[in-house]
C-alpha cells in the first residue's frame, strides 16, 4: 500500500521552532477566518500572539479571542515579520501574491486556497490521512478543497484496508463553500421567497431559495466538467495517494447553509462486507458512524454543522454493482471545519514541536 | 431491443368507451389531487362531469375546476357508479379498498399508489416510454412512482438506442413526495429557523430547514435499502423493459419544495458520445434538454417546477468508468406533475377513444 497513508507519529518533518508560536490569520473577516480563530481557541492552540490579517477594507475591525478584541490589520508585504505560523484563507489570487513573503520571513504558511494543492513542492494534507506527506514540507502546506477533505476522512481506512478501484460521488454541497456573502443570499432569499417576494441572486449565478444547481466553479467546456470536480478528482487522487483511481463526480450546489453531505459509491478489488467497512469506520480518527438503520438515523448537515468529527452512515452494498464488489456510503461533513479552518488549523497543530 | 418499448400508435388495448367520459379524483384534496384538477384542466381532457372524492374529513370541500366550484364527496364503495376513468390518488390503503369496486362498476383505474406497481396483471406505464404495455390492462393501470416516472423519460431514449448496462442514482427528492403537509413543514419549519426559533418536526422525521437526510421510506435493516429506493430500482426495470438491469440508488430527501432531481451514471455496452446522448434526448417527446456549459445552465428544480417537460442536462462521459462506456447526466422533474399527476392523467388520455 500507500507510503504516505501513514500515523502522523511515525513521520519526521521541519517543525516551527517556537514552542509559542505566532500565528497569523490572512482573510480573517471571511466565513473561513472566523472559523479558524474559534478552532484555535477552542483547542487552546499554545500561540503567544494572534496577528489578523485582511483586506485594507476590512482594517481597524475588531474580532473576539481568549476575552479579548483583537483589530484587524491591513496584509502587506511586511505583514509575516515575526509570524511562526500563517494560516491563508483569502483565496488563490492573494496566496500567490503573498505566500513567498511570508515564508521568507521565516513562517510556515498552511494555505486554504487552491494555489498550490497541486504543485509537487507542496503537500497537499488530510492530518488522518497522510500527516506522513508533511516530511517534503518547504515551507508551505495546502488544505484541500473541502470536499476531498471531507470524502478522504472517510475514504482513507477503507483504501487502506482494501484499495478503492474506482468511486463514483454525487455531492450536496453548502453555501459556506461559496463564502459569507452565499450563505446570506441563502438566508435571505429564502426570506423573500416565503414573504412572496422576488429575489435578484448577487452572489450565485442562480435562485437558491428552496433550489439547488450544478455547482457554479467554472466549467471546462470540452469535457463538461467543472472546477470543483477537477480539483476534488485531482486532490482526492493526491491525499490517497492513488494518483490512477477512476473518480467520476457530480457536484451540486444545495440550499444548505453549512455542511457539505455527498453519496459515495466506493468499488474495491476484492469483496468488502458492510460489516468490515463498519468495523474500520468506527476506530477511524476524525469520524463518527451514524449508522442506525432501525431509526432511520444517518449523516445530515444539521448534525455535521459545528461538528468536528465527519459522519459516515448508510454503509451497505452497492446493489448496483453485480460483482459485489461496492459498497455505497452517505457521508456529511462541516465545510467550514474538516472542510477548511479546522483541517488547516490541525495541520499548524502537527507542525508544533512536540 | 424490447418489446414493450414502442409508441403508443401501434399498441392497441382496451380503450374506455365513452366519447366524454366521467372522471372521478379519489383524494382530490390532496397535493396530487390538486395537481390532477389542473391537468384535467390545462390540457382540456374532453370529460363530461368530473366527480371529486376524499375522505369523509374533506367531503363539503369546494375546489374549482373550469369556473367552476366543484363540490368533494366522501369516498365509499357506491361512489364509482357511472364513472369512466378514476384517478386514484389517496394512498396504498385506499386503492387496495377501493380500485375492485371501480372496476365492477366499469370504471378504468389510473392508480397513482404503489399498490398494483408491481403485479404483473397490471401495465405500469410512462406513456412516452413504454406505451404499449398499456396492452395487457384488466381495469387497473400504474402509475409509477415519481423518481421511475422522472428517470425513465430521460433513460428511455438512451437505452432504445444502447442497452443500460448498469445504472448508479442519487437523488435530490423534493418536499411534495411526502404530500402537502411536508411542502408546509419545509416553509413552516425554515420560517421558524430564520426567525431563530425552535420547530419540532410532525411529519418528517427528521428537521428540514436547511438540511437534508436520507429518504423517510421504511428500511429494509437487512439489506439497508429504504422502500423508496426499492420501488425505484423495481419500477425503473420494469418500465424500461431490463428485468436485469443493475442500479445502485441512494435517495434524499432535500430542501425544496416539488421538483426532483438526480445524478445518473448511466453505463452502455459501447461507447455512446455526449453528442450522440444529446441528440437522441433533444428530440425525445416529454424531455428539455437544458445543457448550456457557457453558461453553467442545467437542469434545476426552480426551472422544473410547473413545468410538463423533464429536464435533462450535464451530458458528459464520466470520468470515473474507464472503459469510456459511461455517460453522467443530470436530470430535473417536477414531481407532481410528471412524477404524478400529469402522467395519471397523460395515461389517461391514451385510454380515451380516438
Amino acid at each position: 500500500m500507500s507510503t504516505t497513508l501513514e500515523p502522523a507519529a511515525e513521520a519526521t518533518f521541519r517543525q516551527v521552532e517556537a514552542a509559542n508560536p505566532v500565528v497569523a490569520i490572512v482573510g480573517a473577516t471571511g466565513a473561513v477566518g472566523v472559523e479558524l480563530l474559534h478552532c484555535l481557541e477552542a483547542r487552546g492552540f499554545p500561540l503567544s500572539r494572534l496577528k489578523l490579517l485582511a483586506s485594507p477594507r476590512s482594517a481597524g475591525k475588531t474580532l473576539p479571542f481568549r476575552s479579548q478584541d483583537l483589530v484587524v490589520e491591513a496584509l502587506d508585504e511586511a505583514s509575516f515579520e515575526g509570524v511562526d505560523i500563517a494560516l491563508f484563507s483569502a483565496g488563490s489570487g492573494i496566496s500567490k501574491r503573498y505566500a513567498a513573503a511570508a515564508v521568507k520571513a521565516g513562517a510556515v504558511v498552511v494555505d486554504n486556497s487552491s494555489a498550490f494543492r497541486m504543485d509537487p513542492d507542496v503537500p497537499l494534507v488530510v492530518p488522518e490521512v497522510n500527516a506522513a506527506a508533511l516530511a517534503g514540507h518547504r515551507g508551505v502546506i495546502a488544505n484541500p478543497n473541502c470536499v476531498a477533505a471531507i470524502a478522504t476522512v472517510a475514504l482513507a481506512p477503507l483504501h487502506r484496508a482494501h484499495p478503492i478501484r474506482r468511486l463514483t460521488a454525487a455531492t450536496y454541497q453548502a453555501a459556506s463553500g461559496a463564502g459569507a456573502a452565499a450563505m446570506e443570499e441563502l438566508r435571505e432569499s429564502t426570506a423573500a421567497y416565503l414573504r412572496g417576494e422576488s429575489f435578484e441572486p448577487k452572489v450565485l449565478p442562480h435562485p437558491y431559495a428552496f433550489n439547488l444547481f450544478s455547482h457554479n466553479a467554472d466549467m471546462d467546456v470540452e469535457t463538461g466538467y467543472n472546477g470543483e470536480e477537477t480539483k476534488v478528482v485531482a486532490e482526492t487522487r493526491r491525499i490517497l495517494d492513488a494518483q490512477a483511481l477512476p473518480i467520476g463526480i457530480t457536484c451540486i450546489r444545495v440550499p444548505v447553509l453549512r455542511a457539505h453531505a455527498m453519496a459515495l459509491t466506493v468499488e474495491f478489488d476484492e469483496v468488502v462486507s458492510p460489516e468490515e467497512a463498519r468495523a474500520l469506520l468506527a476506530k477511524a480518527p476524525g469520524l463518527r458512524l451514524v449508522d442506525d438503520r432501525e431509526k432511520n438515523h444517518f449523516p445530515m448537515p444539521s448534525e455535521a454543522s459545528g461538528a468536528d468529527d465527519v459522519l459516515v452512515g448508510r454503509i451497505r452494498t452497492d446493489i448496483g454493482d453485480p460483482s459485489g464488489r461496492s459498497l455505497a456510503l452517505f457521508v456529511a461533513g462541516d465545510q467550514l471545519l474538516k472542510g477548511a479552518a479546522l483541517n488547516a488549523v490541525q495541520i499548524a497543530e502537527l507542525l508544533l514541536k512536540r
